[in-house]
């Protein structure tokens, strides 16, 4: 950070022109850091001058912000030329964050085929393969030669997002029949056909509506770099490609991170969030979260009696529900992470459940009894009076912890399956989601235990 | 699933050899699934039959499961072949997972060169760059050609794990000088060297001791599909691969998730856990939560005197406390996302200080007034007669929510940089770590709150 805030304090002192010809030097990705420094007017500037092709370079990665802004004030020979040159999922991208007016201003002086490609991929789902895809890739007839292959390659390199896989196609239905790695294509024989030098198994392949995570996986299972992504006929319609993959994963972390710490997921840093929408992104689930542990206010209001009776009762209360909220988040956080990576499946629910039990159980009961010694030690040792009854008060903690924290294992575990059922995200499960489902329960269970135990004593 | 589930029912009335050859047919993490499910004794058999190369491939997948128990098993001279054919980093990963004696058995019979690389990759820390590089990559004297480099490539491709760039080394002192991508190679004039065709700027490099998220970034930034490891004498001692990233990131994905949902991560699935190692995970965590959220108990000992005099707000202590953990691990999500991205840093605390204080008395003050209404409809609704001084007792619940709210958002957001200036992982700042920091001062600043408020009237 420190070489790129001392280069755009020097900058500041030149030209655009200058500052175009020093930032062309950079990586991309450096110049983009000064670039974000900028405001709009100074970007456009500094637009106007840089080599074309870096400045298409520049407008493919999103972390150039607010591209959309600098292309409206581009002038518009300039605007159309980077977005024709652009690969189509950023430009399909941006062309969604454009105003309206701007959008229909430049959409006609659009190469038709960019104008299709737009098209296309602005109508598949957000966190689907068709929107991670570009319709930029390699499609060799399996007619052709090698050497007609590598030939090709070359000349149509610059246009292609990635170069490392083409795909071979019959030359009459346009049907994929097999990649072919850059790998595999410079090592095999020039004369033979690319079809014989496509060795293998069927190609990997994806459908427009795959799930990102899913596509995600796939990436891993076989160390891919790109992937083809095929419509119901078995023509490719375009490819995903590593570093789209990189970006997906990164935002997903981000989304399931907020979702966990039980808000919406924010869609810009931190610091430069707007305040209000800061707020409202938290503020919802805020108050869902409150109206729900207001419940724990009514039950603690049905037992009005048992509270009068043993005020002894209330000091335990935070300890016991918290306990529940953990034991119950632990669970979430396990189950949601295995869900994720397709490690069990909805039907392996009763699997879990059975699991959870005896660690709840378990866990309840070491916690129970850290609970009951922590009773006798201050009762013994005069630290406090927890009264004539203390023995029983100490056994009702303890039964209770046994019992919330397996209540909260079984929900914490369940959640996510249930969620998952119900078509929303596993991940939503958040932790204060399930400490205030457990939270009412843990209320009403500690007083169902109390009054079997403290029956005929305190209350 | 079911085609894997469906063949592996019909390899278990073939031989081990006829298994080896319809496997070998497959994709490589379809073969994997398979033998996956496998005993130890059969998969041995399979191994003793599959092609050396295919086996070799099977082996460089993380996926496999107990490698090592398979190589240790295997004939002794099958086991250094593929031992030797494998990538560095995954040998060298599976060695260590190896008991000592077969380690002692077989590390004499291993190729001096493969000895050297399990020697030097397993002295870096298992979440850096070291830890995760291959040794093998393809080095080229500077004054070498295109075309002389094209052909050394389609020599040493076999052993290299990626192709897809080549480092530009000095002949005499090996220091590197450029990267060049196969991309720009197939595309540039054989007959020139192989320095004038690396153009662009000082290839971008990692140090072996570079933190694994860090890797991640630069990957995401520059769109990387490897990038060369060097010592600091500016030498290539290996390179990290996009594959590896994805799984360092995944591997990633998961600690965090578990962390936040405060337990130890888990290193196998869910399912497959040793029971006994999960109690430990959880367990250990879960009593450190519970022996701190103790103090709530001390704290609401200290005062018993209130407690006795109006039971009442015994009734919101659950309500008042889970808003407050609420707030709080919202708050820690986004700030450990935040400092996981290199959004801010150590130094940009009070930036968040100062954006957490109006956000927690915004979003206080928000779910104050939800609870002083719920409080005013019950009482007027003759749901709950909250006494005599029922408005003052809406007040305090009120009152003590936006400071408890706005207590929680500064916690939680504090937290992360705290432990990160600690040497903490961030990401340790667990909701339910965050939640037991809270609930304790919940309850001072609620009885805090309600002696003044109530003072002359209720106390």
């Amino acid at each position: 950070m420190v070489e790129n805030t001392l280069t755009l304090h020097d900058l500041k002192k030149l030209s655009a022109e200058n500052i175009a010809e020093r930032l062309s030097k950079l990586h991309y990705a450096d110049a983009i850091d000064i670039i974000n420094h900028m405001d709009i007017s100074e970007c456009v500037n500094v637009f106007k001058y840089l080599p074309v092709d870096y400045a298409i370079e520049l407008f493919d990665k999103p972390e150039l912000e607010h591209p959309e802004k600098i292309l409206e004030h581009l002038p518009t020979e300039r605007a159309t030329t980077i977005f024709d040159g652009m690969s189509a999922d950023e430009a399909a991208d941006m062309f969604q964050d454009m105003d309206e007016d701007v959008r229909s201003k430049l959409y006609p002086l659009l190469k038709p085929v960019t104008r299709a490609e737009i098209t296309k991929l602005s109508s598949y789902p957000d966190d689907s393969a068709g929107a991670l895809m570009t319709t930029e890739f390699i499609a060799i007839p399996s007619t052709w030669s090698v050497a007609q292959t590598l030939n090709h390659i070359k000349e149509v390199e610059r246009t292609r997002e990635t170069v490392y896989a083409s795909y071979v196609i019959d030359p009459k239905t346009s049907v994929l029949l097999k990649a072919i790695s850059l790998r595999n294509l410079i090592l095999a024989d020039p004369n033979k056909t690319i079809l014989e030098a496509a060795k293998g198994s069927a190609p990997i392949t994806i459908s427009p509506f795959t799930n990102r995570e899913d596509v995600t996986r796939l990436f891993r299972r076989h160390d891919l770099l790109s992937v083809p992504v095929i419509d119901e006929g078995n023509h490719v319609i375009g490819i995903v490609t590593v570093d789209d993959v990189l970006d997906a994963m990164t935002e997903e972390m981000n989304e399931d991170a907020y979702k966990f710490g039980g808000m919406e997921a924010l869609d810009k840093p931190y610091l430069k969030i707007n305040f209000f929408e800061m707020m409202r992104k938290r503020g919802g689930w805020l108050a869902v979260l409150f109206l729900g542990e207001m419940l724990t206010a009514s039950a603690m209001q049905h037992f009005e009696d048992e509270l009068e009776k043993a005020i002894v009762l209330t000091l335990f209360i935070p300890l016991i529900m918290s306990s529940g909220g953990n034991s119950g988040s632990q669970a979430t956080s396990l189950i949601i992470r295995a869900l994720a990576l397709r490690e069990m499946s909805l039907k392996d629910w009763w699997k879990v459940a059975i699991r959870e039990i005896p660690a709840g159980l378990s866990l309840g009961s070491m916690l129970g009894l850290i609970g009951i010694i922590r009773i006798v030690i201050w009762q013994e040792a005069g630290i406090y009076d927890y009264g004539e009854h203390w023995m029983l008060v100490a056994a009702t903690v303890g039964a209770a912890l046994v019992g919330i924290v397996t209540f909260g294992s079984l929900t914490g575990s369940m959640l996510p399956f249930i969620l998952k059922r119900l078509g929303f995200d596993p991940a939503s499960a958040s932790a204060p989601f399930v400490a205030t489902l457990v939270d009412v329960t843990g209320i009403v269970i500690y007083f169902s235990v109390a009054a079997v135990i403290l029956s005929g004593t305190l209350l």
